[in-house]
């Protein structure tokens, strides 16, 4: 359903210098009335964002979160969003008064760094060299799964250059053909200090790009005809390259006051920001809007085609299937029911999983190799995009993208990430191959929720309500196979736990999650022998965590409970146990805390579990000395 | 001191290759007599190996810790431990014996990939695009610090040049212009599948490598004499770049039967093996070794040349001073006094002071940029050198080195890392600058110290027990400017805690650290106004804690305990005081655990501890509401 624009009135190059004036002076006005921001970085990149805006950055601003077609801008720059909110009241978003009374304000949508609090904004940014690697998830959507001409627009600082993240994305980037990206690249030599040759020449940057497969196109970043040519030219698109735009400015651009300046960091103070806004022409209120997208999708594609049926899974109880593989199994299922679930995987994980994934959901099924960052990155620009990521790797390599998840949940972004390879059962791999910190490190997220199932079972219901959980949400996958616990069809909700054992008289509480639950179960045999009965709890759920049925369990086992973990002791399930157990126990509680405390060498599963003291043998004695303890 | 190297007998190129046989074999052997790894990633590197270690790389076996001009080798490909192991017994320091028998089991120290638990391995490495990173701090040390001859070797296999610490790790190279690293690149296209373009040609690897400013070198890996070339040629040095030799290579190698095997990640069967080794002309027990290094330090660089003296700095009582800039105090004077104090600072965080640093010890002062992976990568690659790397930035980007940080752990490296802007303290600047999870990150590395004071004099007293810790550290510093608390020359002992306000009869403890518990201290004054007696615990020590103390101050006051933390409540001070409490306490605890449990704005830091609920008047209610529940 084409429908044809209006005819534009594009503004002319006049009106634009007249813009970029005003992007100008809101920057400083903004900064010297919040007391903090430095309004430099925004200023060296003030003519490129009025061109852009006026001339070719398609959005409909009246219709912003209902444009499916509409262009993307992220500001991946470090400090430039004085510049961004005064592009906001230029295209009359936002008022005059709410960008100079609002910025940085408590309780304000104007933070400092750019939040999704605002409709206009994708996702936060404000960590070096993250916004160009979620961009690239949103351009990955707009070419390979929704075929729409949106483009994605990332300004860049040149000082976020040296992250490596950077470089992932830009190989992500030119492996997957993403044309529609489009990097402006702030080249002001701002970054904060002229340290030893951190500053390279343009003629290096873009040797770096053209090396990772960008189209490089050159520009004085202040010349607008030449700028706004360049702009042109990345529209029409490079052999399918992805366009990085190298613009050479100056970071006090327009006052020359500024442009001389070498401090940095801080707004300027009243007095130099009243000289610098006259040199500027003084205040202005110009308003200029851009060119709508022609829009051609009928609607922002929704989260859900969910058919009601239930999953097409069933388990025999004597079937021994290791979490990761009914994690794979519950993913290929969901696909089928659910157009919009993606998967993301990086290298070596489980190349039989994906190549079966690709082989069915060949257009749905994206590999990110060796680049755990933009793994997940690409996470949350697909979740931009109201796609269902799951991003699956082995857990250690995980803790690589840990800044990239912490912006996620920053965000608010809904991604689902699966991490194998978890603690010692990993085997003879050996530690550097184990993930014991991963539960501590997702736990610790804005809002995100932590699971960790014992069975397929299980696995398959968490993976099923993970599709519709918002925020980050981490599921931990063992890589041995286990017995079904389960009866298919059992429901396991999102901060809930199981209780697969028990009786009217329990002596003792055993909790455990994953490989240590079929430990505990078996510790339950050996106690049983010895006359001591055992109940034993699923916390499948980690965040949120099922304390009520933890606190029941305790008091009626006479405050003795033994957690164990394949994790190491800090921030994992037995401290969120004990956390549980804060909001009040009739019981003065016990607890006999089992955790991979030492470094884990390489061996077999079974003698790890041993040696780290978190086997079945290691429990039934933590349980024996709680009851003789009393 | 040089002494003369007695003359060589270079290996002949047909002994080469036999040995370059032998380590195939020996890699076949290691692994299927082990039941795990693959034998492949190692076959495509063995004439590489070959020719380096029997004429290229200088190394003195039989002194290989006691030799400070020894080269080093880092073995950054993932899965290549086989042929380490096999050049290992191919130099005699290990025998056939514990080859075959102790690959991958339990308790060897021959692991799945290579621990510094054997003397010649540096740190660990197994988690890819790793070693070179840590490599580049190695060449660093030799380069500008040690001023000594040895050159770093690193082998990378070709599916760990996706990750962007690798650029970090080139970039920071060619700027500290490292001519002593040289990098094999072993491209045998053998990462793990045949996925969407991730197997560059060497072509575009070379471009990548120019761009970051390497002298690249391109060789056919398997003609012996084109490696030996290229290896004389890499000694030789090339404009003080760092050189990578880009090795094209097969990867079943040697053998006819698995030069087109697609099987991967495996050993190979029994049947299988027997069939390789003899087309491989069988066993082989060659001892080869190569060149020593021309010795030129006197002896390994000595960890300490502690003066004894008292560090100089004092601070009154009536000053406002940030934990920040008494570290940086601190540590300047520290470097005054210990020749291998060494600061390492990615950009943005404290430009002033790193001037300062820079300028009174500027050979001991380096900048990594926007690049926190190679920022703890570097003090990992220091620590091998006995220097005492303190790496600093902002705390929440520390989160980016995670998987490093991990790494180091497993290593037992000692490094220490000091994050600033921690919490919510940070103010205007906003959530995405505001480190809320660095603590639960921190805690959960292994054998990790994680320290936050609250003051001057104990920041002071624990940076200089930082430099004598092993194992990786961790000082968590405010920015806001807060009062002296303690007497200069107080003992501020890692594990330790003090208790600045308490009486014989309290009626509740609040505990706090950094800008908590100077929230703590108010809040008693709060507190006694209303006849409540509060004792305050300062607990700068958050692993190793003090349990011993609050156990003791939770007895003496009801039970009743408040935690209050500028962290997000999972893994952080609070979980490590109920951990502690589970040991054993004579009362019942209550405890209100006071955390940052949303997304925080932009704002002042006193609306902001207090919208989040930890400042004083939060913290004075919570004690009241443990007062008024008995």
């Amino acid at each position: 359903m084409k429908t044809e624009n209006p005819p534009l009135l594009i503004p002319d190059l006049q009106t634009i210098a007249d813009l970029a004036a005003q992007l100008r002076v809101d920057s400083i006005r903004s900064t010297t009335s919040a007391g903090s921001g430095d309004p430099l970085p925004s200023m060296s990149a003030a003519d490129l964002l009025a061109i852009l805006i006026s001339r070719h950055f398609r959005y409909d601003w009246d219709r912003a979160t209902r444009t499916p077609d509409n262009d993307h801008l992220i500001f991946s720059k470090p400090g430039a969003s004085p510049l961004l909110y005064a592009m906001y009241k230029a295209v009359g978003v936002i008022s005059d008064n709410e960008l100079v009374q609002d910025y940085r304000r408590f309780g304000s949508r104007l933070q400092a760094h750019p939040m999704p609090i605002l409709p206009w904004v994708d996702f936060a940014t404000g960590s070096p060299g993250q916004g160009l690697p979620e961009a690239v998830g949103i351009a990955l959507a707009g070419k390979h799964l929704e075929n729409l001409a949106y483009r994605v627009w990332v300004l860049c600082g040149e000082s976020e250059l040296t992250e490596g993240s950077v470089w992932e994305a830009m190989e992500t980037a030119s492996r997957y053909q993403l044309s529609n990206l489009i990097t402006i690249v702030d080249a002001s030599q701002a970054s904060q200090r002229d340290s030893k040759g951190l500053d390279f020449d343009l003629e290096t940057y873009a040797k770096r790009f053209e090396a990772f497969g960008a189209h490089v196109i050159r520009v004085n970043g202040h010349d607008l005809e030449e700028v706004d040519a360049a702009l042109a030219r990345a529209c029409g698109g490079f052999e399918s390259k992805p366009i990085v735009i190298l613009a050479q400015t100056i970071k006090g651009r327009g006052s020359s006051l500024l442009e001389l300046d070498d401090s940095q960091g801080n707004p300027l103070p009243p007095g130099t920001s009243r000289q610098a806004i006259r040199e500027l022409g003084g205040e202005r209120h110009l308003m200029v809007r851009g060119p709508k997208p022609t829009q051609r999708a009928a609607s922002v594609i929704q989260d859900t085609e969910l058919d009601d049926d239930a999953p097409a899974l069933t388990y025999t109880s004597d079937a021994q299937i290791s979490t990761q593989s009914a994690y794979q199994d519950a993913l290929l299922d969901l696909a089928g029911r659910r157009a919009n679930v993606v998967l993301l995987d990086a290298e070596v994980a489980h190349p039989t999983f994906d190549h079966k994934f690709a082989a069915t959901f060949s257009k749905r099924s994206f590999e990110l190799g060796f680049a755990e960052q933009q793994l997940v990155a690409t996470a949350t620009g697909l979740s931009v995009r109201n796609f269902i990521p799951f991003a699956s790797t082995s857990a250690a390599f995980l803790t690589r993208a840990y800044d990239v998840i912490r912006m996620a949940g920053i965000s608010g972004a809904s991604i689902r990430l699966v991490g194998s390879h978890a603690g010692v059962e990993v085997g003879a791999d050996g530690p550097s191959q184990m993930a014991l910190e991963d539960i501590a490190m997702m736990r610790s997220i804005n809002d995100a929720t932590v699971l960790y199932p014992s069975d397929a079972v299980s696995t398959q219901a968490l993976v099923e309500q993970m599709a519709n959980r918002t925020g980050v949400s981490y599921l931990r996958t063992t890589l041995g196979g286990y017995p079904v616990l389960y009866e298919q069809g059992t429901a396991f909700p999102i901060g809930g736990s199981k209780v697969p054992l028990s009786s009217s008289n329990d002596h003792v509480t055993l909790v455990g999650a994953g490989v240590t639950l079929h430990e505990c179960l078996a510790a339950s045999k050996l106690l049983a022998e010895m006359g001591i009965r055992a109940m034993v709890i699923d916390a499948y759920s980690i965040r949120p965590f099922d304390g009520s049925t933890i606190r029941k369990a305790v008091d009626s086992t006479y405050g003795r409970i033994v957690v164990a973990e394949d994790h190491h002791p800090e921030g994992g399930l037995g401290e969120a146990v004990l956390t549980a157990l804060t909001e009040g126990t009739k019981s003065k509680v016990r607890i006999e805390h089992l955790a991979v405390r030492d470094i884990p060498s390489s061996g077999t599963t079974r003698q790890l579990l041993s040696a780290t003291g978190i086997d079945r043998e290691a429990i039934s004695q933590a349980a024996q000395r709680l009851v003789d303890g009393h």
